[in-house]
């Protein structure tokens, strides 16, 4: 009896952002395995038992699948957006890397999705249209000295910066730190974007200079995306939002 | 009579790996306009005029796109991967802001797909489990003094770095000089992947170190990610490619 592990992206909540390949891997399913609120996105059916977790355990997790895969299930652990980007395919790797040597022989599979900076990106414009960087700013499993080194060297680079993890509870000040590190080296009309939950019913996008952003208008379900120096707006009219894209070129 | 511009992404290559999203936009469309690959990829039908083009053309077929819009038709713009990411949808905007002054009332939207850097990450494991960058190597649209030093840049703040555009017929050295840069600054025994085609039937995918890569081995239709320090492989056995992950955490 062989089975497998199936790494599933379920993009930033429209099920419509879903591909093809992820619904059908859904499909073959026999488990589920997630964070609570991805797991409840998957409808439920006979034959399929669902695993949801909490968000802090993902090695547990992953584990887990692997267990059931070693004796025989078809699982499927799912991930928002896309599973390898900050999200669960690495954990399922750090697993199998330190787990029983049969595990490296499970058939392992990654479905991508459409991660949550390319989602905010198309509801924006094009603000991703030049050179760009995801960068965490979650310091759990980094240093923040990581962080900050990190953002400065493509701030000063002039990347478009997404900043993915940029607030929570248990994190309330780092974003505050990386908007006053960003100040200091991108000018204060510097379009930031902050994207909150995008394609899902409680969807909500601010187009913000650097000198209006603050880390208040951020919570854990928003993506930041910094504009480097050739990031524009195309105004559209009163109480419309404006374009805002990253030109292809850059200037000598 | 109201037309549109959807700017959609087609993905890798695979049509299962379409949103259904993107699906259901092409199946509106009532014109298609690409590069002469990309609209192949979309079947003909009665009713969908096909305007396909030469890649050097950005701008042109993007001014086209606006045009038949406002004339009120419904034209997909149709590109591979994600359309934000090196793609067409920064060429629309560039072209809306250029362009008449109605064009910015009209009915634009995008539809984000599957980018180069997330397909091939799916099929080698979690290669961006970390932070990441993508920069474009051409030096089409920015001087190559920018490109080297933005490379220089987060090769030294340890991100994955994935290069679009890395070669072609009229920029055969560029990919060379950027893996010797990157000879200087990261370790010879990083994974450095080169990923061509895929999900098609010509995908070819190989994991090399970077002593090893020489840019004989990409072509324009490949994807090379260069590992961070903590990016890693999972031996298999032989015959069997490893599995490629960079690790979520970044020690202290």
């Amino acid at each position: 009896m062989t089975g497998s592990v199936t790494v599933i992206g379920l993009g930033p909540g429209d099920p419509d952002l879903l591909t093809r390949a992820a619904e059908a891997a859904l499909a073959r399913a026999q488990d589920l395995i997630g964070y609570i609120p991805y797991v409840a996105r998957v409808p439920e059916r006979p034959g399929l038992t669902r695993h949801a977790t909490d968000n802090r355990v993902e090695v547990d997790r992953a584990r887990h699948a692997l267990e059931l895969a070693a004796a025989g299930r078809h699982v499927a652990v799912v991930s928002g957006g896309d599973p390898g980007v900050f999200a669960m395919a690495a954990a399922v790797f750090e697993a199998v890397e330190a787990g029983h040597p049969a595990w490296r022989t499970l058939d392992i599979t990654v479905e991508p999705g459409i991660t949550a900076m390319l989602a905010a990106a198309a509801r924006l414009g094009a603000p991703l249209g030049g050179d760009f960087c995801a960068l965490s700013l979650s310091d759990n499993l980094k240093p923040w000295e990581v962080v900050t080194a990190r953002l400065e060297a493509v701030l000063r680079a002039d990347f478009v910066v997404s900043l993915y993890n940029p607030i929570s509870k248990a994190r309330p000040w780092q974003l505050g730190r990386a908007l006053a590190l960003t100040a200091e080296i991108r000018a204060p009309e510097t379009p930031v974007i902050f994207a909150r939950a995008v394609s899902r019913p409680d969807e909500a996008i601010r187009v913000l200079t650097l000198a209006e952003a603050r880390e208040t208008t951020a919570d854990m379900a928003t993506m930041v995306i910094i504009g480097a120096s050739g990031t524009r707006l195309i105004p559209r009219g009163d109480g419309v939002r404006p374009y805002v894209y990253t030109p292809r070129s850059v200037p000598a």
